[in-house]
C-alpha cells in the first residue's frame, strides 16, 4: 500500500509556519492541509474534484424486526437519489461534489445472518470488487456512504465481530427504533455472534458472514482510494464499520482516512475510539448516505482555502512573535 | 427587542418531519434550519447574503507584556486584510461571504486597564455606535470578528468582570504565550479586577473599563442584528466576551446567536458554558478574525440546502416508519 508522502506534508508545514497567523491557530485545519497533501502525494493540496459514492444494499436480517423502516425503503431511496430528492443530493450540490449511487443487487437481499452467512464468498467478492472499481483515480478526495435498511444491525454485528464486547455495546436506535426494537436488534447481533463467532477467522470472513454488499463495496472503494493516493473522509457508523475490516486486516490501512463526524448512533463513537480516529464534527447526525462526511468536507475546503491562499509574514510585511 | 418567529420555526419543523429521512437524523442541522427561519422571521430560511464584519482596535494593556506579538501587528494585519492575504479573506471567499473590515482609531490605543479605564464613556459609545451602524439589515446572516493585539486579555478581564471567578480561570496562551507570558496576563487581569472591581456597576461599564473598541463595536453590531432580525454566528473568545455584555444586560439578548465554535483558548469553553451555548465546531481554532464562525457557516449552509431542497415522503413515494 502507498504510504504518506513526507515531502508534501513537510511542504505544508513549512508554508503553514510562515502564514500570517499565530502558529497553530487554525487548529485542526492545519492538520487537514498536511494530511491532504501527504495522501495526495502532491503539493499544494487540491480539492477541485470531490467524488461521493453511495452504495445501496438490502439485508435479510430485517426479518428480525431490526429497523424502524420497511425494507422496500432501500429501493425507494435509490429512486429518490436518482430523482435528486434526498439529503445527500443537496449536501453534495452545496459542497460542489460529484455524487454517484451504485445499487448492489437490491432484489436479492443478503441472507439473514442470524441464520446463515449474509453472503457467499462469490457475492462478497463481487460487492467488494464493485466498490474497488468505482473510485475515480483522479479525484482529489473520496467520500463513501450507504443506504440499506437494516445496515446499522450489520454494522453492529461486524463491529462486535472485529472488536469484541457485548452486542449491546454496538447497537442503538438506528433510524429510530424504540426500546423494544433496540432489544430485538441486540438479540439479532447476539445471535449472529453465537452462530458465527467461532468462524470469524479473519476480518474479511466477518464481513462476509455479518456484513452486507454495500459494506463490502465501501471497503473495496476505500482500499482503491489508498492505491490511487486519494484521501478519504469517513462518514458514519455503517461506513466506518465497513472500512474497519481493512484496518483489522492490515493495521494502518485507514491512515489515508479522516473521520468526518461522529454519528448520533452510539456505536460509532466506540468504533472511532477503537480505530483511534478523532471526528471533525459531532452534530448528532445519523442519516448515513455519506451525509456527515459531506458536511465535514466544508472544513477541509476551508483548510485548503486558507493554506493555499494566505500571505506569508514576509509578503504581507507583518511582524512575527516576540 | 424582536423575539423569535414561532410561525416560521413551526413551518420548518412541519416540513422537516416530512422530508425523506428518519426523524431527527440530520441532528443539529435540523435545529439550525429552525433557528435560522425563526430569527429571520421568514420562511423558507435563506442564506443568499452573508455579512462578515471584522473590527480592529489597539490595546494599552499590551504594555503589560500580555501578547506574543508586538502591538503594531494590529495595523499590519488590517493592511493584510485589505490586500486579501489573511485567513479570513480566503475563508470568506470559500464560503461566498462578504467581508468588511472596520478599524477603530488604531493610532489611539485604549488606556492600559490595569491603570485606568480602557475607554472614556464617549470613546466606548462611539465604538459601540460604529458597530451598531455597520450591519446590513438585508443580510441573511451576520458574523462578527476582531483583530487586536492584546484583546484576549481584554476578553479575559471582561469575562471575569461579567461572570466572576479567578483571573486564571479566564486567561490562556492567546496567540502563543509561554508560561511566563500567561502569568503576566493573569496578573494584568487580576490587577484590573482589583482596580475596577467595585465599579463594575453594569455590564456596559465593565465593557468600558476593561474592554476595547473592537469589543464594543461587536456588541453594537450584534445588537443591531437582533433589531434587524438577522441571525448571528458567534466566533471565538473575544467576540463571545464582547457580546456577553448584551446577555448580562438583558437576558435573552443573544437568543438570535448560535456559537459557531469553541476556541482552543481555554476561557472560551467556560464562557460558552456560562452563556448556555453549545458550539457547532470544536477544531482547536484560536485565530479570531471571525474565522471559526465562518467555518461553521458551512454547517448552516448544508442545513438549509437539505431543508429547502429535499423531497418529502409523499413527493418521493418513500414509505414511512412502521
Amino acid at each position: 500500500m502507498p504510504q504518506l508522502d513526507d515531502t508534501a506534508a513537510a511542504r505544508v508545514s513549512g508554508r503553514e509556519a510562515n502564514l500570517t497567523k499565530p502558529a497553530g491557530s487554525l487548529g485542526r485545519l492545519e492538520d487537514l492541509s498536511a494530511w491532504c497533501a501527504a495522501w495526495q502525494g502532491a503539493y499544494p493540496p487540491r480539492l477541485d474534484t470531490i467524488q461521493i459514492l453511495v452504495f445501496a444494499g438490502n439485508h435479510g436480517v430485517t426479518a428480525q424486526g431490526v429497523s424502524a423502516f420497511p425494507p422496500e425503503v432501500t429501493h425507494q431511496m435509490v429512486a429518490n437519489f436518482a430523482a435528486g430528492g434526498a439529503a445527500i443530493n443537496h449536501l453534495a450540490a452545496a459542497q460542489g461534489a460529484n455524487l454517484r449511487v451504485i445499487d448492489l443487487d437490491l432484489d436479492s437481499p443478503t441472507a439473514d445472518f442470524t441464520q446463515a452467512s449474509a453472503m457467499s464468498k462469490e457475492d462478497c467478492a463481487a460487492a467488494f470488487t464493485a466498490g474497488f472499481e468505482a473510485p475515480d483515480a483522479s479525484a482529489d478526495v473520496l467520500i463513501v456512504g450507504e443506504m440499506g435498511i437494516g445496515n446499522t444491525t450489520a454494522a453492529a454485528a461486524l463491529s462486535c465481530a472485529l472488536f469484541g464486547g457485548e452486542a449491546a455495546d454496538w447497537t442503538g436506535p438506528g433510524t429510530g427504533l424504540d426500546a423494544a426494537g433496540i432489544a430485538a436488534k441486540t438479540r439479532a447481533v447476539a445471535a449472529a455472534m453465537e452462530l458465527h463467532g467461532n468462524d470469524f477467522g479473519d476480518p474479511v470472513e466477518a464481513l462476509r458472514r455479518v456484513g452486507g454488499r454495500e459494506l463490502a463495496a465501501m471497503a473495496g472503494a476505500v482500499l482503491a482510494a489508498r492505491h490511487n493516493r486519494v484521501p478519504v473522509i469517513l462518514d458514519g457508523f455503517v461506513a466506518t464499520a465497513a472500512v474497519a475490516v481493512l484496518e483489522r486486516a492490515v493495521p494502518g490501512a485507514l491512515d489515508h482516512c479522516v473521520a468526518g463526524h461522529v454519528s448520533g448512533e452510539p456505536g460509532h463513537r466506540l468504533l472511532l475510539e477503537k480505530l483511534g480516529k478523532e471526528p471533525l464534527l459531532d452534530l448528532g447526525m445519523r442519516l448515513g448516505e455519506a451525509s456527515g462526511a459531506v458536511v465535514a468536507l466544508g472544513v477541509l475546503s476551508c483548510a485548503l482555502a486558507a493554506h493555499n491562499g494566505m500571505a506569508t509574514f514576509e509578503e504581507a510585511l507583518v511582524s512575527r512573535e516576540g
